[in-house]
């Protein structure tokens, strides 16, 4: 018999089961009810851009031993037939009387016992995919069970990735680096920023992206207003600072880091911007090791920054990466997640150039018991130009 | 002054809100909490591919009378403060101790009365997008004022579009439509689907597509297994049915239609299947009005298909449009939603081949007065073939 699954050998997905069961062991937790895409990705290998319809929520159980089971809409049974996943119950969605609410509860019913506790990422950076008002519902029906807060149990597992994982994560960020490397025969004095958007896009899928969840970027003379705008139509001009940022995806893996060019000759302040960014990621690179918590690497980034003459931007400096273009810990001086061997984050630091106007970089590294190995091409460390 | 805005002018904006303010009134609601992507973006013209990122929650309050109140991350006030919203209130997202919730419980208590209700959409369909634990605290917070159900508030606006949205729209689909004629550049006997995947989100981005959030499809011989699963590397063969179905983004708007070809001659059944759905769409076309409602139309398409001998598939056989791939209703024999003039919808009937291989067919239409018009090119009556 050929074993079922996707993505990777059942036995992947199953040690990641074993391992969400032994931290659940130790929280008391009787199951894990999973409803957003990464979570079910990461114990099923169901992996689908049908996540884009917000009109069904899916379930996945993880019973304190054994198997997962999917409680999911019909229309996912035949994907989720070629996973590992053996037990699956379905339902026709969207229902709009009963829309997996008896089928969720009675599952949770047989696998928790009636004190029991049924975890739920409730905590920082998740949320529930599902209608308040029907979990409302499942909360009622299955009392006196309880429901209690998941997210560790979650995040402490899957912040550590395997090595399978970790392959995945180089070849998107191998994607990215393929593409920057070409920007220059798409970017220049004249082209307009959303042309540039679009022919980044492409290059992504033609040097492998499976698809492109995510490009950001920015243009402006002497840095750009943020990082999250979409791209306008104003041509690129000498004197700009171009960024171009990705979260290309393939396998369903994410890479998630940027490059700066300048427009043309590069201005001082520009450069030296460039250069405190690079020196702030270099800091990291040499200094970073499994023990130090979220907070150490943001203050190791921020100094280096400061001792440069940089001013440090607000918010974070980086972040956990993988299944999404963004994970936990968030590197901000206020997040003491601990970090360790096995992460894969994003080293961000990001400089404020004049009031409003900002250069961000950003590499993908996978922390090791020595310290940071690169999955993205280190940047040049000065500022390449463009023309 | 030049008034702020992007998207649409502020008069679109403003006059979204007041439609969904009259609705508050009627409904009891002091205020409306917005979480998702599409209602933030419905209400502020606030449109960014960052919602990809989990990490932060971002909120819209929309009071009884007055301007809405943006309550989000402070990397988010560069691009709000060039949306129409004056009150932007910002706190420095991810954090691990506060992520918002007094920042949002300081603005509903200043806006809605003590025995205040508060609207947030928990029905079918929809989620949201907060921690749950969070959430849990602003309702503390706020006590004695309480939570209600506003998905009907947000629906019954949000379903009918105006003009300028259905322009946008169309536009979209016209993205679709241009890219749809190319395929036979790609496709055919040989190539593999995950190749044809590839270039088929390539040329969505060539014809002007401002990013593709969704392409799915499938191929095989007398139809495929399913409509959601990414490609594989199998090569296209003679007497493959080929579908691909996309929903593209420009300027906010999704269009989300498909089309189906035979690779080599089409064969009998494969002809039959995509008349029969033809057939069933051109019912709907000529038959659906203002006034049905979704088990309606439903009901049309199903009978137009079985009285032609074919199977319809069980799930919905289409659903709303727009600021999202798939908005409700969804057209299933249990939705009983009024279909109204200006409501955009997918006709999407689907039939059974054989065990487990199906065929779907998919058009984008405005209901009008008079009935539909449609904003997808019409699919031709027989099966195209390639090669």
């Amino acid at each position: 018999m050929v074993e079922r699954s996707l993505g990777f050998p059942a036995a992947e997905y199953r040690a990641r089961t074993e391992r969400l069961q032994a931290v659940m062991r130790t929280a008391g937790q009787d199951a894990l009810v999973l409803t957003v895409p990464a979570d079910v990705f990461y114990v099923t290998g169901f992996l689908t851009r049908f996540w884009e319809s917000p009109a069904r929520p899916w379930f996945v159980v993880v019973p304190a031993a054994g198997d997962p089971v999917a409680v999911i809409p019909a229309i996912g049974a035949e994907l989720m037939g070629r996973c590992w996943i053996d037990d699956i119950r379905t339902w026709a969605a969207p229902d709009p009387v009963d829309d997996g609410v008896s089928l969720l509860a009675e599952t949770l019913a047989g696998l928790v016992p009636a004190h029991g506790a049924i975890g739920l990422p409730m905590g920082l950076e998740t949320h529930l995919r599902m209608p308040l008002g029907d979990y409302a519902r499942v909360v009622e029906r299955l009392a006196p069970r309880r429901f209690v807060d998941a997210t560790a149990t979650v995040q402490r597992v899957r912040e550590v990735k395997s090595e399978a994982e970790v392959a995945k994560i180089r070849a998107a960020c191998g994607v990215a680096d393929r593409t920057f490397a070409r920007v220059p025969e798409f970017a220049g004095a004249g082209r307009p920023l959303d042309a540039v958007f679009r022919d980044f896009q492409i290059a992504l899928l033609a040097e492998g992206a499976d698809w492109v969840s995510y490009v950001a970027g920015g243009a402006g003379p002497g840095g750009y207003g943020d990082v999250i705008s979409p791209a306008d139509a104003r041509p690129l001009a000498p004197g700009d600072v171009l960024m171009l940022d990705t979260g290309a995806v393939r396998e369903g893996y994410f890479c998630d880091f940027d490059r700066n060019w300048a427009i043309g000759p590069a201005g001082d302040a520009a450069k030296r911007a460039h250069a405190a960014l690079f020196a702030a990621t270099e800091v990291a690179l040499g200094t970073l090791r499994p023990g130090m918590i979220a907070a150490d690497l943001h203050r190791l980034m921020a100094d280096a920054l400061t001792v440069r003459g940089a001013v440090p931007l607000g918010g974070r400096l980086g972040h956990g990466l993988g299944l999404t273009l963004t994970e936990w810990p968030s590197l901000t001086p206020k997040d003491r997640t601990p970090l360790r061997a096995g992460m894969v984050l994003t080293l961000e630091p990001g400089v404020e150039m004049s009031p409003g106007r900002i250069m961000v970089h950003e590499e993908n590294i996978v922390l090791r018991e020595g310290g940071p190995e690169l999955l993205s091409t280190r940047t040049p460390p000065e500022l390449p130009e463009i023309g």
